[in-house]
């Protein structure tokens, strides 16, 4: 299974899928410009380190002490220096990529380095081996902007600007996607692409000229699990089938085959089969909330749902998995509507 | 076996000292205020981590990947990130002991964390568990300078300073020792003071008051290994005998039992033996200088000197040690002159 995406959505589906008996490899975003990233890729010019730390504490298993004792190396690759200077702020994951990245030059053997010393469940490589810029077309949702359409360059800028994206790009924007990744796409038996920030965390993966060819050449599934509301900036006002129309205007060619959306999310279950149909797609809908005020996803009933869409057979679920109650009728046929 | 320093001169102690088939606490200053590590406690309030992650990285015997492969742990605590930013210069070590000793408060448990995932071949611990300050009162060596004497804070203004340091002290003056390296000291069968920056790493372990009591109440060998020639700006002049005439000076009632001199680095060999009879201690010369311009102890000449010095049968010696022809005659009793 190939996880594409960034950021916490990719952390989401990353937790999800490991509580599965199945090989994962995340492909991550390397756009970030911001906080310890953007800071880091000014200073060092390596790729942002951001996403992919978070990618590998989502699949760490390891505690720095032997037997499961010390502290576990996800809270070390999380936490950030502390003080006001010049290091508040930066996690220590990144600081430690970052090192290894410039003593490896090959970022991908970097990554498998810190990968096997916190005993992540998976491999974590980033969609390409360069730093990339995001550059979005940003409509006004302020009635007395006089200004209604905005170009903002650069991730950070992108998730604080207000307004509506309406296009995004990539600066190169053909860049050279990693060939590690392209080749576990094409091998995968299945292929995620979301949650997460749809402009800045998911749509980038299909920017990349590479990925976008061989997610359509590849025989695995195809699965994009949409999110559970719109985001602010990004996605304001924008409803599920406009998330994936959004998808079908930055890789115009693009085949899925299962588009999984969060049963209380969908308002028009029409309008999103249309949007599904157009892309080759079946849909399937199963509450995949965690119960609370902030919408995030349950990472039990996530894992449920994708074994389902992926036609993963109850019994390759980990034993130690977590018995979760999807509330799902059994069989994907009668899942899938 | 506790070896006492700090820098340079303790990694050159703590690699001959595992060859030896015995087990090592390292017990390390935690005056350092330049660099890296004076970035980071006067940023964050930590104890300064370049010398204690110098000590980690000579104990290392670990790479990253599985069966030897990836790089070394070594390597990776002590590569310093590159660009001309905030970042430039922080050892990865340094960074990473940082988190640990903010995610656990308590300094020794961090350091036991570094040290297993590193696979280190023995213990690190702190002198103390707050950072310290040292004062110098530094003589001028310029015959033209009109000051003749100066008062220098800090270790790396004392460092820096041309002059001949006569006498150190700490700030805070009775700081409380690190209570973990108290009980190594009193438990030890050996304790190795030296080499190393003499005012600067040797001598602050006497000004603990702490430390110094439990190098006098050890029942363990307790051995003084003199550096091989005099350092710039800190023993200027300095003849080995004066070396031993500093550590009275910073502690009246030390007692040693064995001194440890490079053979050509001696002149006055009566006068050493004066010096090392006043501290109650034996005299054994002997050839430790690796080959070369640049006045460094060779590991493997090192680790044979101390097994003689702390009484140790060649048989304890680990079977993988390089051998080395020291010169010495066979049998401490010769070897001690």
């Amino acid at each position: 299974m190939v996880a594409l995406g960034g950021g916490h959505g990719l952390y989401a589906s990353l937790s999800a899928l490991r509580t599965l008996d199945i090989d994962i490899t995340a492909v991550v975003t390397v756009a970030d410009d911001g906080g310890s990233s953007g800071r880091i890729r000014r200073e060092l010019g390596v790729l942002p380190p951001g996403d992919l730390r978070m990618a590998l504490a989502a699949l760490a298993s390891s505690t720095l002490g032997p037997g499961g004792g010390g502290p576990s190396w996800r809270d070390v690759l999380q936490h950030r220096l502390g003080g006001t200077g010049a290091l508040a702020g930066h996690p220590i994951g990144n600081l430690l990529l970052t090192g290894l990245m410039e003593l490896h030059a090959d970022p991908v053997t970097a990554l498998a380095d810190v990968a096997r010393v916190v005993g992540a469940d998976g491999r974590v490589l980033p969609m390409a081996a360069t730093p990339l810029d995001l550059i979005a077309e940003v409509a006004s949702v302020d009635p007395d902007d006089p200004v209604r359409h905005r170009q903002i360059r650069g991730q950070s800028a992108i998730a604080a600007t207000a307004g509506r994206v309406t296009s995004i790009r990539l600066v190169p924007a053909d860049p050279a996607a990693c060939p590690e990744a392209v080749a576990a796409i094409e091998d995968a038996d299945a292929v995620l692409l979301g949650p997460g920030s749809w402009f800045t965390s998911v749509i980038p993966h299909l920017l990349v000229p590479g990925l976008a060819k061989a997610l359509n050449r590849t025989s695995g599934r195809r699965v994009v699990i949409l999110n559970l509301e719109q985001q602010a900036g990004e996605t304001e006002g924008f409803s599920p089938e406009q998330h994936l129309g959004a998808l079908r205007e930055a890789c115009p060619e693009l085949a899925m085959d299962v588009v999984v959306a969060d049963v209380d999310a969908v308002l028009d279950e029409a309008a999103l089969r249309r949007y599904a149909d157009e892309l080759g797609a079946q849909l399937l809908l199963a509450p995949i909330a965690a119960p609370g005020a902030t919408a995030r996803h349950d990472p039990g009933k996530l894992s449920q749902v994708i074994a389902e869409a992926i036609g993963l057979p109850a019994a390759d679920a980990r034993p130690d998995a977590e018995h979760v109650d999807t509330g799902l009728r059994p069989g994907m046929e009668q899942g899938v509507r």
